[in-house]
């Protein structure tokens, strides 16, 4: 049970989170151009766990990324990035595919990506993840590598280790279709990793795509009734609701201004996480991920300039 | 036995080349840059089959491109590019993986590719292509649709049904390890597509990768045991020589400026087919060969704005 006027308490490890899953570039067209007309792209560094490592590290706790990237200048690029802002890439690993990557076409209306998938999904248990699981406090993954193998076996390896030592799982259930390995239903897939984890946080559209249409209670109840222990649902800007089992939080938006949607759910787990290391009670660690989320929308791209945690506080008022 | 100093027959039929294998995107860095940094590109119609099918649209002759695309934009702006060329899109087909694309940081020196192969290997054998390759003259493909399966066993059955139906069949054997499956010989597999085929067009490189080093002549001779009746071997500046198992004849190259690289062979290609098809004596038609790759030598890009063959014969006094 998570009792939300109540802290979680970590053991004292040398990293705190450890996110899993893909590294990549999103290439992103520099025009918006539904004719798909637009000559050109710009790169930038990408991918869901990714931007959760570089969030947190900003917001002032530690990070490690477990992910596989090409022998390739992308992947150079990649690893160079994540080295410019002091994280160890012991985790990630060089294999003989190419980088991926998501092509965007900007759009008006709902950008349609394009995906390249290669090198990400190559993703190997190693020592050096099994060391950094060890090390860390919380792990996070999303249905991006659980939706082909051999990765996800890699990350049933981690889940299954993480337990073990103790960490907080926390899981992205944001499936879709489009990701998943053709021929699997990857519905009841991402089901059965419910069940396995601690934390999760659909958005209205992620419950939709996993259980059909349904009232927002009767979803966050399915969540529970998997086996998550608490259930973070997103209502965009009807701001979101939580609940543990027992008890239902609403949470009003915090967002005053929208710039670009672009990675605001990682941002919230990125506040969220990292306040909970930092010894918040789990309602005013939802309070300081919604703060640092409605902070990432007024600025353009996945990864934003964002200021220490502390700062953070005092600008929303938290 | 193809006589230097006759032309080759050809039925009457209603269309002239077919080509088979990539249709994609290639997305070029702007800046050239050795240390992956750059980070706008641009994207470009690519692939070395559809380049030869608008250069020799451009020339003067008829073409079709077999090719698979995917649903996505990038698959319609390459449809879109052939349609603007007045190519008939019939052999193009979309499929549910991702528009193939070739991603490449401009570099002083050799810059390296990576791939990202996706929809390109999944080139069906369908009636459209069967139609299309009885009614063309002359079928051309390259290593990249033979590296992977399932497109390899579609330009098989293109090769039976081609001979069947009497094509002039056209083979660039520009193997290099790095475009095959893992986990195959790919030499033993190219050498076995040689014995099958018409016309090579081996570079140094592409024979030094298939046979190891050895003479030219030695090398040429390698083409011809195998069961190749004409080999062309380009020697970069020192333009080329070509063996018709009888006699060898030496061609020296014509560029007189060389801007860009970019596609030459394939210029190549477009020219000596066209000549072809429009009756030339295939020493002519070699000379328009290389008269076409000096062309496009002194232009930037793979597919450059190519005049008619008649006014290029004119320009450089063939």
């Amino acid at each position: 049970m998570f009792h939300f006027d109540r802290r979680i308490e970590f053991q004292n490890k040398d990293n705190d989170i450890l996110t899993v899953g893909e590294l990549l570039v999103d290439m992103i067209s520099d025009d918006y151009n539904d004719d798909h007309e637009s000559d050109s792209y710009r790169k930038f560094f990408g991918g869901s766990p990714s931007n959760i490592a570089m969030n947190v590290k900003k917001l002032g706790v530690n990070s490690l990324v477990a992910s596989a990237v090409g022998e390739d200048g992308l992947g150079t690029f990649l690893i160079n990035h994540l080295k410019s802002a002091n994280i160890d890439t012991q985790c990630v690993q060089r294999v003989d595919y190419s980088t991926s990557m998501v092509l965007v076409n900007k759009s008006k209306g709902t950008p349609i990506p394009t995906f390249y998938r290669e090198a990400d999904y190559h993703l190997a248990y190693t020592p050096e993840i099994e060391n950094a699981i060890a090390k860390s406090k919380v792990v996070h993954f999303s249905c991006w590598p659980i939706s082909r193998t051999p990765v996800r076996e890699t990350v049933e390896k981690v889940m299954a280790v993480a337990r073990k030592n103790n960490l907080l799982v926390g899981f992205d259930p944001n499936y879709h279709p489009m990701i998943w390995q053709k021929g699997e239903n990857g519905v009841e897939y991402v089901k059965k990793i419910i069940s396995k984890v601690d934390i999760v946080k659909p958005s209205e559209d992620d419950a939709e795509r996993i259980f059909g249409k349904d009232s927002h209670q009767n979803q966050m109840q399915k969540f529970l009734d998997l086996g998550a222990k608490l259930v973070i649902m997103t209502l965009g800007k009807d701001g979101a609701l939580v609940s543990n089992g027992q008890e239902t939080l609403q949470f009003d938006s915090l967002a005053t201004e929208i710039v670009d949607t672009t990675g605001a759910g990682d941002a919230f787990w990125s506040g969220f996480y990292t306040a909970l290391i930092k010894g918040k009670m789990i309602r005013d660690a939802l309070e300081l991920g919604f703060a640092v989320s409605a902070f990432k929308l007024q600025h353009t791209g996945a990864v934003v300039d964002l200021p220490k945690l502390e700062d953070l506080q005092g600008q929303y008022h938290l």
